[in-house]
């Protein structure tokens, strides 16, 4: 089976520079893993993508070595196993909030023994090799996202459950949940020192930490941190950043 | 009939501001158009861009007062009309040689008396209103590529053909038929004489001129210079570059 | 952020005409939307449309002033949310059956503090505009269907969920459920009851009622009573019947 | 190979009812086709319809017995041909102004010996039977359109053209040709008088005049005339028409 | 009504064969419903088909007598109310592991009295006809998947809910789940073991039994067993074990 | 830039094996491309593909090593240009019937000084390299088909053009213009020795001669003749093929 490029850069100690996709189209998906990411999030929760256009993006990706990784929407099974079927080595799941969401989630994402995933990877066989079957299981990755007060309180059952690869952070969410203004990177002290105290956990129970990042010289910040898997913007944000800045200039 | 912005700007001298879209799909379409573009130029030529989709991007760039340009592939007959049909309201052309290929062109885009185009505006009628019939060989605007030794040649004869509103010139291809470097911008001499050639016989002829440009920083400079439509960089080029720079910033 | 047209017709007193959408493609969306319909419902539920094409809707309706709404198929937490990132400025959500059921309906579709909805509103800022994450919950309407024997129960625990702006009926799944024939406009005695019921009680607690009607006679009649929100026919349905009677025309 | 109810239909001397499409999508197509129209044209030329939802569209209409009939945009082989290898058992092409352009149409519409039609019939196999090699020239039937003032002229060269089927006539185009203004059913005198001398030329050469119209009403008196084919309106028109007439009543 | 075949061959004592859709276009599914299988399951669970190509992909079934039927990914209320409303004569539902998951099943997929499916069945009215109201609940079949040690020991549960009208089994689950190799046809004792249970007990209370083969020999040997539907690979297997063959021969 | 197998194979003296897709979608063509084919060839004249489809199925080819090629519908400029800036390593163009007309194909293929191809190779970039707009002329490989009786006359005439890479022969559309039974491999004798005659004079004048088999026994005679680009069956029909074969053993 095709290895998980994430997996080798964590075993490596390193950090995983991962682009976000809310375009639903493979052209833009393929233009950027032709930029060199590590990783490409196909959003399937905040974006206008759906799942028949989250697979073309996923073929798209794979034309590169960045590794394909989905949102899903929700803990929710019929999505997190069509993601996985359609070819994702990576599931970021939003609101897990309890140490029986991060079991459930588990199970919904591994074949037995450890879980329930049911049996047609499809898309995975083309993207990972026949091999996907047996092996499936150890490599894909799976992170929680810690995005509640009550994810928050009950971070040490969620980290504890075996199979759980990852968790991650969405500050604006965080915020929100903590009372404090909704934002990424130079976020309000509650909020600041949830993020801290998630990175802390999750390096003593030995799961790698990812955090979206406003820029890129936070997503260094949040690096040196500790963070292993940190996003930056996203295509249509670089594009319209883009676009204002030529017109700006232009215009000036 | 819904004025032409693009007539608005150039009846009080100034210059239009264009951006490119070559990515097949309304969201990006609908981004872009948000940013403040005078107009967006959906590129059927040169993009991944087929006619549907190109339909699906003028709705989109329709939620606002941007106006809706398409370069269609070749100058012909089939896809002018429909993507009149889809309610652009300018059209640039690539190829135009000659005397007969411009006055074929302004056939071809305008209702007798003054040309032959078909009668059938379905999108027109609701992006121009039910004046569209009526109205619509003085609102939209035809561009003719001039970027051939032989467009060159005949210039004189282009630009005196009634009904066509505008040249525009593809710095690269131009470069390329004058056996130069295909570049934007900093052509070598005998391309840049070339365009300051095409820009004096346009004013001269009372055309428009427009130009396409790799920065905005150039841009001005050919606004200064009397261009009344430049055009910067395209959808994609601006996602690219974004990565590029994030990516070489937080790997730095 | 743009305002809400419905929240101002009903401000006023006044009833909205909301149109139906069923066919999933942009070009019939914006055609119906240029008929001047206050709103549009893009149905999840039982249109043959699903979330990919409702996004294309949406922005096919956002060429108009009509406000876009999305019925979603049941209540999940995944549709919602991306329903509402998608643009959506009203949501219709089938089976509310118990103050609980309307209590998750709010949350999910509310921002903390009052629920727990996640943020990205990827083109709800576009839509709405860069003030969206302040205002949304202010803006968005929801609508709760009461269409079960339950809901007809619970409908007071429903009514005084804070939060909730409207309850919809259709007057064929209510029907269904009181044993009656399904059908709209004259329906058994049992079920025009129970509209009647919920119409009153809906006013008694301040929220606004809405239904489904065959005909847009009948529709006139709900408004009279004191409906605020009338829905006739869908497209499909007005494309067939106009083509049912051109055929019995030109064959008679 | 299935038989070709236009045929049929005009064999016993009968008139076809047609319908036209314009909205790019199975599920509108297949409503149309279960309305009872003897056939529907899928409009590439006017409609926002292109190749590949023409494809989706046949696939659509085969669901019924309604003959799927395509118009192109133009007398190019490329999609005269891809269209009749989608399926289409009837063709009609805009501006056929002379013999030359009749011979050309048939040809390409044509196998050999008779044309020079390109071998690779994939929907036309699934849709007309195994035989459909052997059978298509024979079966499937071609329109000219008869639209300009050279058409006019030329019309007898037109009609002489062996393997072509029959004549079709766009009241609109023609009135415009001919200096009058552009509507359906009651033309200026000149479109008029034309109109007539069509038919009868067309009956006088044996070939089929079809034409469009805006009323059942008056295509009924077309047929009267002697017109064996009639088209009504379009799908998106009849939604409009209706919407309009809803919209009209309730605020009334 | 239109009749649905599968109760026909049924109610004959016969078995049905059905194909396995999994590429999510409608000219495969065409392609493939022109070859002659009884019925064809669209997989919405595991291929990378999502509904809105489930959609054009049953309108391409339905241009034959073959049966549409879908797999859907969960037992959600939402996805199993659209793909009937889409017009599947048949459902698929996996992971059905008691009486209590039966009886939701049964009542999500019909119509008070007998269920609580919601009201509005826009294409099965095409596909059905005008009484598909009245009919439905007595025409589509419902199959409920047994593929877990939980499925196992409530089978007599699941097997005594009255509308439930048969059970499914994908030998590849199932083995998994009871720890054995996963695979088709030749599965471990266990698996096999619990084939025959399954098939024994769905005689004993009336219900028919299915099953996915890999091969079309086995599949055979299944029907001789009293398996009444069988299905043999997949649209994409029988492309790719194809492409191999002949890529070997061709290179021998 | 990336190499181009075919050109590779065939300096080694040795032949390409093509296979051809007419189903137009990603994973059907991702599918196809993971089975080992040297070459997949998407066909855009006589499938049912158009160009948005085959952008996606060029995608999905580039995630192997498999060549795509790409065949157009007819030798016109824009589909031709827009098929390599797609990213198309091979171009086979129809209706090659003159020197003439392969010196069109060559100068609408290859950029200047060579060509007049228009410069904007937005795809073919991302999957050629940066390097592309050098090296394309020398890497992309292009081929004419003859497959008219004139094509043959002017055999030698267009074999002699610079730049022109191969000849292609589809035996169907050869033997139905040479009055034979259209079919593939087993062709009457006048169409046989039309093949024998091509493939020599191509080898005379160095250039690679291809041709459509119906099997791949009959691909490895034309191989061993000295054919170096073969093409065996379809998507569709290797499908189709697999259906039929199924249901005959079941059924027996």
């Amino acid at each position: 089976m095709r290895a998980n490029r994430l997996r080798e850069i964590w075993a490596g100690g390193g950090a995983a520079v991962n682009g976000w996709l809310t375009i639903p189209h493979a052209f833009a998906a393929e233009t950027m893993a032709h930029q060199g990411w590590d990783s490409l999030t196909v959003d399937i929760q905040h974006g206008v993508v759906d799942y028949q256009a989250a697979v073309n993006m996923m073929i798209a990706i794979s034309t590169t070595d960045t590794v394909p990784v989905v949102r899903v929407p929700w803990l929710e099974p019929g999505i997190l196993m069509k993601a996985l079927d359609g070819g994702a080595y990576g599931i970021i799941c939003p609101m897990v909030n309890s140490g029986a969401d991060a079991e459930r989630l588990v199970k919904l994402t591994h074949y037995p023994p450890l879980g329930t995933r049911s049996f047609g990877p499809i898309r995975g066989l083309l993207y990972g090799g026949p091999d996907y079957p047996e092996k499936a299981n150890d490599t894909v990755v799976v992170f929680a996202m810690i995005e509640t007060r009550e994810g928050l309180d009950n971070l040490e059952d969620i980290l504890r459950v075996p199979g759980l690869d990852a968790v991650y952070i969405g500050p604006s969410d965080l915020s929100l949940a903590l009372g404090c203004k909704p934002t990424f990177d130079e976020v309000d002290k509650p909020a600041a020192e949830a993020i801290d105290y998630i990175l802390a956990k999750a390096k003593e129970h030995g799961k790698v930490a990812g955090i979206h990042n406003g820029t890129p010289e936070f997503a260094r910040k949040r690096i040196e941190k500790g963070f292993q898997f940190v996003t930056i913007a996203s295509d249509a944000r670089l594009m319209a950043a883009g676009a204002k800045q030529v017109l700006h200039t232009v215009r000036a």
